[in-house]
């Protein structure tokens, strides 16, 4: 009597395919990678600007920026003197793992350390794409108010770190700092965060410290498995 | 010889043969609307609530909100006592027309003068799906940064007026307001622009004078063309 065998198969989407492709591109280079994602000014480019300040003589850095229209963004990072890559999604809200496909070989991956991607500035869409990144990083600001992880409780979940930025500017807004923990915690429990200000560097350390500590637990072969976030 | 026909159709999207409908019926019950639209946190609720608190007795409104998760601003809207809908767009990025076609069936629609829909906080999508609604509106803010026309030009293209919120804090960053108003020129030339602060009031007199004259100039039949934007 024949035997019955269940296969279960997890069915990845074609996007999820290329992440995967992405991630062992990335892992093959020894390149550890972060995904930036905010709502629109947020932060993104000054807190990458402030790591490549920062880390840019100990890590080689690189660095890939969607944006929509314009190269406002890459045009900064590229005159701290870092590889960069744009790319124009032509409207599209989101970057995927196939634009990533196109913009992986514009770059000398075995000869960096850190890939810092810079999604596109929306706090919904970003998060259901995966592009094979290591960690996906969001970035919070005070401005933008203390409810949004009640609001856009998708990305406050795929993410494995934040930073809340413009704390400088803390006193001027209405922001329950307790509230918008809750909101976190109940989402993402136990997520490192980072309050910051890009403006004054105030909390910039911390942040700093995480991104070496992640690089370096990836060289040391800790991050081993080919899951994409 | 028979003779030689050209037929020119503009091919609508099925979204947009649905936003004719919507507009049918807000034309039909005279009932004029604004669709809100801004990035997260910029001030949507905030803008909305003291439009309420200044023309709720001059003008009877209705309010319909699109959120992905949670009633947090409906209930603050349906506390000031107007008619409030939610739509629960389950974590899509921006409102359609046929999920207003789902919503204005729970409104008295032609008991109301202004019915104000408050759209998914996100820069980029709802600017591709009209609505039905007669004008659109950008709510635009200070801490969002000078160059948000040039990265999200697509926002900026199709918006009938703008305010820029949070005004209060304009010290407190780096707010090139020649370098945005550029921007916008460049995109939108003329477009109406109030700089308005929802925590001190600044501003808002000019805005809400547009709101009256618009609902004004609507009743009056000035805008009885059926397209939608």
């Amino acid at each position: 009597m024949a035997k019955k065998v269940t296969v279960v198969e997890e069915i990845l989407s074609e996007n999820d395919r290329a992440a995967l492709t992405n991630r062992a591109q990335l892992n093959d280079a020894g390149l550890f990678g972060l995904n930036l994602m905010a709502s629109p000014g947020a932060g993104k480019t000054s807190v990458i600007m402030a790591t490549i300040q920062a880390l840019g003589d100990k890590l080689r850095i690189g660095y890939i920026d969607g944006d929509l229209a314009s190269s406002i963004d890459v045009d900064k990072v590229a005159e701290l003197g870092v590889p960069a890559v744009q790319i124009n999604t032509g409207g599209l809200c989101h970057l995927d793992a196939f634009m990533m496909q196109g913009a992986l070989p514009q770059l000398s991956l075995s000869e960096l350390d850190l890939l810092v991607v810079e999604n596109v500035g929306n706090l919904v869409c970003p998060s259901g794409f995966r592009l094979g990144i290591h960690r996906n990083v969001l970035i919070a600001s005070v401005p933008e108010g203390d409810d949004k992880p009640y609001k856009y409780p998708a990305m406050y979940l795929g993410v494995d770190v934040m930073l809340l930025n413009k704390m400088d500017v803390i006193e001027a807004f209405d922001f329950d700092m307790e509230y918008f923990k809750r909101g976190v915690e109940i989402l993402n429990p136990g997520l490192a965060f980072f309050p910051v200000s890009c403006k004054t560097g105030e909390g910039l350390d911390n942040w700093l410290a995480w991104v070496r500590s992640e690089v370096a637990a990836f060289k040391e072969g800790i991050v081993a498995v080919y899951e994409p976030r």
